[in-house]
């Protein structure tokens, strides 16, 4: 934010291995689909630590808020090194990304948690699946925004622990994160309809590896879900 | 919050020049204080973010949201070395300060970020004052929390120049300012009278200096109002 040395230019990543412009559009609304996600997790995240039950619960996931804003500042560092506004990039996502949010408002603490593990580990698959698009330069910017593990530990940990004490907890859990999928899946598809230059990167121009990328997102969600006892 | 190397003691910084238990215990609730007051904070401003007219500047509230969670992070982290938990000396703080928030909800972009900058203002000096009566490690762990000067000047540029084109805004954030001041005063007086061993370390055991805190707290305060061109 206020710290000017993010406006000086550093040496551009631009994720442009080909020198195609297209590409490089595509590499810019990649970056700011990934910073308004970080974004509104954070506003997301941040409200959904009042469901905490007490305050050491509530503080852990203020700080996974917090980080959240971490991954946004360096995206946008990117995105200003690249000479691109941020806001521009990231605003078409704006509408996809609260329409997910206002669909899966979590309604307890264990919901809440759920849905920043399971957000994070999506988020996080899908950074590494469209790094490997990128030039190293491209790579390097899109990983350095992947979410701290400590994080994931401690959401896996904490839900793990409470349904082990709660089979009825686990069960609706596991619809909880069938739901959080098939809601951030269906907002996907309208994103990657009106971002054509993104998709063309992401997919490598071709449309048919939408399916393998979904098969992909899905089977490291169902692993994810697995390692703290919920079911697919 | 996961980070294991938290809970390991390193050397503690307990304030405690006189070995006086009762410093001591107004140590550990001085951290409190401050702990509950950056964690509302982050809240607080997490929500404001929304009130943003754009997405930029949604980004900057949304980073100095996320400076409080640093700044909880780094006085719950002091307790844990002392070996008190965090939760057991911030929770008394949380009925006035939620009170004081509940009081001053801000109604746009202006009154959101005027509190965020009179509130971080108030707060550092708040720190200041009471660092002034720790010994050199305790001075160090409470100056550690002050706030980024780089998000008080990113406020006070942005409201010099809203009011420099709107005398009108100008004289509704003054007024605002006297509330938030008023709120926070009235606040503070219950605190002190519910935390006794709070308020002998703050005030060095002498009640009458009260006084002297609250009229060198205001002064800073009208200080930052004339820097931005607001009046008391």
């Amino acid at each position: 934010m206020p710290d000017q040395s993010r406006f000086q230019p550093a040496a551009p990543p631009d994720g442009n291995r080909s020198a195609d412009p297209t590409r490089a559009e595509g590499f810019a609304d990649l970056l700011g689909l990934l910073a308004m996600g970080a974004l509104l997790a954070f506003d997301r995240i941040a409200a959904d630590a009042r469901l905490a039950p007490d305050l050491a619960r509530r503080a852990a996931l203020s700080e996974m808020a917090a980080a959240e804003v971490e991954v946004y500042r360096r995206l946008a560092g990117q995105l200003e090194a690249l000479g691109v506004e941020p806001e521009a990039v990231m605003a078409p996502y704006l509408p996809a990304l609260e329409a997910y949010h206002a669909r899966t408002v979590p309604t307890d603490w264990w919901e809440a948690l759920t849905k920043a593990y399971v957000g994070n580990g999506i988020a996080d698959d899908f950074h590494r699946v469209a790094a490997g698009r990128l030039d190293p330069a491209g790579r390097d910017a899109v990983l350095s925004a992947l979410h701290a593990s400590a994080y994931q530990q401690y959401a896996a940990v904490e839900i793990r622990t409470a349904i082990d004490g709660s089979p009825e907890l686990g069960s609706r859990l596991s619809m909880w994160a069938r739901r959080l999928v098939g809601e951030g899946l269906s907002q996907a598809q309208s994103v990657a309809a009106g971002q054509p230059a993104l998709a063309r990167l992401v997919l490598d121009g071709d449309p048919t590896r939408l399916v393998e990328l979904h098969r992909r997102l899905v089977a490291r969600h169902s692993d994810r879900m697995a390692a703290v006892g919920l079911s697919n």
